[in-house]
């Protein structure tokens, strides 16, 4: 049983997944308590058949709070994650703020729940395009070290949090109804249209997205020259990232290997009917656990037979968000 | 000026926008003849300010044709293409029926207009996301030869035609307003969803449509052997298609020759404002003859400097179709 527990950020996209997915996994914990800010305070929210009320995030929520699970943002994150560690309480953090700090893990169950045991109070939840490509690489690593990884994104408007989703639906509504599109959360029209990710780009000529799939996957894979490069687009999805993933292997790797690897691997289905010619999809990864891996096929262009092609869709507010912070606080509960 | 032309699928997507670039680009012609099925004959299209009645394409639709442009799939070219080249008429096919004929110029006019020279009465015009990969690379190729490409798309509704860019719009509204979802046209909803290009898989593991991205460039460089691997997607987007390149040249590279070749090269518009935040959109492309490119960087994971990020988005039905194949025609007749 998890002992008394916080949610901050409680009536936000993740954290209202956060929720669901405590009550679906039917974990016991004393209390919990819902945290956000002066404007949802109030609001009720049933979790397990409790009606707990919103309320709001302060220096003095977390005396008694053992684990506090946090999602409202990067700032929020740098205020509140150390007064909560110095009241004793153990922080799973979904923002990127401690993230690449040596001294906070970074962990995906599946891939390195031993980083657990080096924590100080602060646990890094890593980005969601890191997640979902990392449970789909990292088995196959295990088997023959990837020397580099392509990837493209096909990030959901999900990332960018519940008004981002909404802005997607209302101005996909307007579009078609001919009215006037005015983009709110993200920067461009999001509706019938995709765009670079929206995160400032740095003098290497990657934005922030991409610049976190590189490092967090070293960080979390422990090899910190591991050659990768990405490029993150955001498009009218609602919920789940889908991700194009090249791979370069230490020695030639074949599909039939791979797709050997990931069938029964831990968070993993294999989506890869040829016949049907149906593979993974955002509309069948929303709510679902596991990442989908599929159009496994040999690489063409890499004729020493070193090269396999991927690709996934993940649900970026469980396995990509929400679940993992889950997985964490069960690894370090049980 | 032209002799007389023919449109054949005038009322399809291709079609109608070959209509209007012929008006736009204030082409002189003799007579017009616009060509479909016996469904949509009859039907009265506005060119240029004649008001012209759809024909039925029949076996005597070519007598005194100069030139026709097909864009009536591959079932239409394989029976009239040779019909109208024995009436003497040259055509301009823009099915894949014909693109990997070794008698059959395929080209792009900005890469390989001399290959032009070799038709016997029929040219291919390439499959679109080929065409606007190929404008981006071919300047940097002549340059630095390109050593391997690795291609993700995020392709539109449009390349499958007027019907499928108004399942687009139809599902959409349908999914908005909670009624049920009937993917008719494309074989999985296509509404804040995505999936694998739909057209079989061959053995090697490619789709049909990366396969032509993968046989097509090597035809139209003139690079039998290039390291080309594709991954093609369908997105929810109306009729640009985007494209993340990631690719490897023969030399290092910088970002700074790149935009330099690329800015001014024809066809090309490289929009790569990082301040703002603006890259290739496919909302911008469309409707413009130009492949827009941005994000344009070093790749980070190849470290001897060899390798180049790109993002481009080009109109599919403009420069993917029925623009070029109005530029071959302009070419031939020039």
């Amino acid at each position: 049983m998890i002992e008394n527990l916080a949610i901050v950020g409680a009536t936000g996209a993740v954290g209202q997944e956060a929720c669901k997915i405590l009550a679906q996994r039917g974990l016991e914990f004393g209390r919990l308590k819902l945290l956000a800010s002066r404007r949802s305070a109030g609001k009720r929210i049933s979790v397990r058949g409790r009606d707990i009320a919103v309320e709001v995030l302060s220096e003095a929520s977390f005396d008694g709070v053992d684990y506090a699970i946090f999602s409202a943002g990067g700032g929020q994150s740098r205020k509140f994650a150390p007064v909560a560690v110095e009241a004793g309480c153990v922080v799973i953090d979904n923002s990127s703020t401690f993230r690449m700090d040596a001294e906070v893990p970074l962990v995906v169950p599946e891939i390195n729940p031993g980083d657990l045991k080096t924590h100080r109070g602060i646990i890094a939840n890593p980005n969601c395009s890191t997640i979902v490509m990392n449970v789909a690489v990292w088995p196959l690593h295990q088997i023959n070290p990837v020397r580099r990884i392509v990837v493209s994104t096909y990030q959901a408007a999900s990332g960018a949090g519940a008004v981002a989703m909404e802005e997607l639906r209302s101005q996909t509504a307007d579009y078609l109804a001919g009215r006037e599109i005015k983009p709110e959360v993200f920067p461009h029209p999001i509706a019938f249209n995709l765009f670079s990710h929206n995160t400032p780009i740095d003098e290497g000529g990657y934005n922030t997205e991409e610049r976190k799939m590189i490092d967090e996957t070293r960080k979390i894979f422990h090899e910190p020259d591991m050659a990768i490069t990405a490029t993150c687009i955001r498009v009218p999805v609602l919920r789940a990232h889908s991700e194009s993933v090249n791979l370069t292997f230490e020695r030639p790797m074949t599909p039939d290997v791979v797709r050997k690897i990931l069938t029964g691997a831990p968070g993993i289905e294999v989506v890869d009917d040829v016949a049907a010619n149906r593979f993974p999809m955002p509309i069948d990864a929303s709510g679902r656990d596991e990442v989908l891996v599929g159009r496994i096929r040999q690489d063409a262009s890499q004729p020493d037979g070193r090269g396999i092609e991927l690709f996934l869709s993940g649900d970026q507010l469980r396995k990509g968000a929400a679940l993992n912070a889950i997985q964490i606080l069960e690894r370090l509960t049980s």
